[in-house]
């Protein structure tokens, strides 16, 4: 019990917080330091973007702990304004800074903790150091744009970066009633979801009166000068004039003091094993700085979350205790609210399984909500509400390895106000369940996109309403509306493949199954007329 | 694939319907027949409260199919105001009556599949027959209800019976802008969850203007008469004046005539096994008039609820169809908005574990949300958002076998609008875990209201402040900040049994630790000092 160990935790968010608090109530004895560069310990940093909009009412309440606290309730010594330099892992001390007062000491530890986190990265490109660049990653950098922003004001705002933070930083600076532009370089916002789900983002986007510029690199950032506003310049773009402008490009480790120091990392961050152990086994590393086990595609990465820095931070707190818990590796797990719409995320996206040339299939189920499922690899889901919720059953689903089968069988909640008594969990498991035992094939609009499949190729079947067919429809359709074809079933051709679609999907999988019992070769096309019109995938023929 | 089957089903709404459906789209060729006795088949009669308030708009909305869509679509024959009056079970043929024609005639069936449903509950109670008593189960109901509120007006309504149906009435009726009053028979409304979550929603109708009678057995009803208004009488009540009177006092399922053709059946409805087929392989049953596994008692159960049927309904389809697939039982999972507030739960309150014996620890977890683990044998939530997305996971987790660590190690979604990074499930993951690791022992606020432990045999630590101290406190509690306990630590008698708690759970369970670790016996008042309040259990001395 009374170890009397020295910990060094260098990093007070997260997981550099949590190791330090949780240490504390298994370990009245240990001798616990955290430092951190910054001014401030254990504050929400995701909550920062939501601060610039007032959304979270002002900076204080992002702070969790002071460093008063920290001395009361657990007797931990926390410096702020106090940087590490170097490990000296001989004899077994690191070397810090006290940025104010210029003094370096050395700081012997039992054990180390590494929270060292991520760096906003910042792309080589001309004028990024221009004062009216910032990234939006602390509470320092928060208080910088909102200086800047009281001080000159602001009209017209870039945002470079459509993830999450830039997708967040873009709403709150709405909010304020700033014009707002924001530069994506890949297809759609929100790149690691799927085309079909990362345009109604988009779409929500413009909506709220956010300027897009998609499949657009940076090139150059100006300043004000004179009467000419401060420009934004893209490859293949006008250049958007801005008062502000908020990098959001992405983060990298911080893996320089570890790799002087000799341990081991991998492509994207510090390796761990699954106690957080970095190659040394006194020093653990957690949160945005480490990689570990991503379960669906069975390699190590980052996984920049708060959730997961603050599981492991506990975890190593555990072990340092002599308790013996495995981290057990991520999903994926992601949420972000655009306006009125909530975008989603958990595996990987059809595009990133396609990269990864892992195979599998995914079924779209559209009133309200979309998922992907193989194994189960992933899921996505779009939507105004509920997509948290839904986002979270498929994780726990996943975590626990449940099959496309198990989500049919899932009992949820519900009345009245919340889903439906079919939940979308369980419409994606009767529609992919659907594809495992052979009651179904699919074709997708993306399919015939990207060239894998021709449209010429198949016969098609659109059984919608013939006012609904004559408002437009894929060319050479032939339209039997449901409530005809079995009488006319005789009018579609045998021996060809044939693609049978409605509006949504459930008329033509209706459909589907008569042809089919009927000795139709026929494919359903996956979410419908709506997927071809959202995904703008395939030639339509507009009447 | 051509089997020209003839298959009868008795009840057009949630099972039966289903099942129809689905089968259809199985086989293409069967003979399906779908009657039910009401006017309607195939509409949502969940949402039925919600159209007595207008929140869902019309009665029109409540239609999910009718007889012709049913015809077109799916070529099902489908009869209204038509009754099941006998089975014939040795010459396989159904006698039924069209209510219409009055004409009884009998349908032969190779496979039945009955979705007869349950029957409102109506005690023997004085008055009971009045013409302005109801109970609100089917669409004819509804008519008949909203007929006479136009009729004759109503200012004031009673409800008789707290459950689901009950508390959504009552909420829809406030809506209108009529006075109501609540009669339960138990000590809370909604009982199937503990008294700690139950009075949260008490205290949410009573803020919303909802008048109740706890405890309270109805004895008799009274009509209008002149100028004296109808009345309801309970014992030990003042009697409530009432123009209308809503009856939800439970359900019934409806075995009659299941059991006079011969079917077995259990406490609470027809005997079913996995394929949904009652003790004559080809008749199925589904719905609330069976009974499936409880998975969390492993006891035949009834669990009239829509999911559930729908499930049942589909995979009734499948075995007709030939394909082999398991119902897999009940969690039972359910939730209900109470005007501001939701409350949900998943598997059984402790109250139900004690009354069956099983062995159990729970934990509350107060910001924001309360959940009772074992093994885990259930979850209670209750709070403002987020209650049917943390009911879910629980049943995900149920349903997957997950242990309380497994839910420390859930990757649950997180952005700033959505919960924290920490989820209340992980919250409770950890809380559980704890316990089940011996870093905490807990007693309950229950434990002395039952007088199962005695709060005079313990040391009572009271870490919160001297303000809050100062302001109420439990009899003969000392107060030890918790930012003095570590200098103040020798004030602490060892060798008593010794309680510490502040106000919600967290400051304490630092004490605890620091406590455990000095060598007290010590034990944290689960849920805090706020438990104690909330649920009234043993006597606090105001200071």
């Amino acid at each position: 019990m009374a170890s009397s160990k020295q910990v060094l935790i260098v990093g007070g968010v997260a997981g550099g917080m949590s190791c330090a608090t949780r240490l504390r109530r298994l370990d009245e004895d240990a001798k616990i330091t955290v430092v951190d560069k910054g001014p401030y310990v254990s504050y929400a940093n995701c909550g920062i973007p939501y601060a610039l909009g007032g959304v979270v009412e002002s900076e204080g309440k992002l702070h969790v702990q002071t460093v008063d606290k920290l001395k009361t309730w657990f007797n931990i010594d926390a410096r702020t304004n106090t940087e590490l330099k170097s490990i000296q892992r001989d004899e077994k001390t690191a070397t810090i800074l006290d940025l104010s007062s210029g003094e370096e000491s050395s700081v012997p530890y039992d054990k180390l903790v590494l929270a060292l986190g991520a760096e906003s990265f910042v792309p080589p490109v001309e004028g990024v150091d221009s004062e009216h660049v910032f990234t939006l990653q602390t509470i320092p950098n928060l208080q910088e744009v909102q200086a800047m922003i009281s001080k000159k004001g602001c009209h017209r705002a870039v945002v470079i970066g459509g993830g999450f933070i830039g997708l967040e930083a873009a709403e709150n600076l709405r909010r304020l009633g700033i014009e707002v532009t924001i530069f994506e370089f890949d297809q759609h916002v929100f790149p690691i979801v799927d085309p079909e789900i990362g345009e109604v983002v988009d779409e929500e986007l413009r909506k709220n009166g956010v300027n897009l510029k998609l499949n657009a690199r940076v090139t150059k950032i100006t300043s004000a000068s004179g009467a000419e506003p401060g420009l934004v310049f893209a490859e293949g773009q006008e250049p958007v004039p801005a008062d502000l402008v908020i990098m959001a490009v992405g983060i990298r480790s911080r893996t320089a003091i570890p790799k002087e120091a000799g341990l081991e990392s991998g492509r994207t961050g510090v390796s761990v094993n699954e106690f957080m152990q970095t190659s040394d086994p006194d020093i653990y590393a957690v949160g945005d700085m480490v990689e570990t086990l991503n379960l669906v595609t069975g390699q190590p990465a980052q996984t920049a979350l708060a959730g997961p820095a603050n599981r492991q931070g506990r975890l190593v707190a555990d072990h340092i205790s002599g308790k013996g818990i495995k981290y057990r590796g991520n999903l994926g797990v992601s949420v972000c609210q655009v306006f009125g719409k909530t975008v989603g995320i958990v595996g990987l996206s059809t595009r990133n399984l396609d990269r990864l040339g892992i195979k599998h299939e995914y079924v779209t189920v559209h009133p309200p909500q979309h998922a992907g499922c193989g194994k189960i690899l992933g899921a996505q889901v779009v939507g105004k509400e509920g997509v948290d919720k839904r986002i979270d059953v498929f994780a726990t689903a996943m975590r626990a390895g449940m099959t496309v089968e198990d989500l049919e069988h899932l009992e949820l909640a519900y009345a009245p106000p919340y889903g439906a008594a079919k939940d979308a969990v369980n419409m994606a498991g009767f529609a992919a369940s659907n594809i495992v035992r052979g009651d179904v094939k699919l074709v997708h609009a993306g399919e015939f996109a990207s060239g894998t499949r021709n449209l010429e190729d198949f016969q098609i079947i659109d059984v919608r309403g013939a006012e609904e067919y004559n408002q437009g429809h894929l060319k050479g359709a032939k339209n039997i509306p449901l409530v005809n074809l079995r009488e006319r079933v005789d009018e579609v051709e045998r021996g060809v493949p044939t693609i049978v679609h409605c509006k949504s999907g459930y008329r033509s999988y209706v459909g589907y199954r008569i042809l089919a019992q009927k000795g139709v070769d026929v494919y359903n096309l996956d979410g419908g007329y709506k997927s071809v019109l959202d995904g703008g995938y395939v030639t339509i023929q507009e009447a």
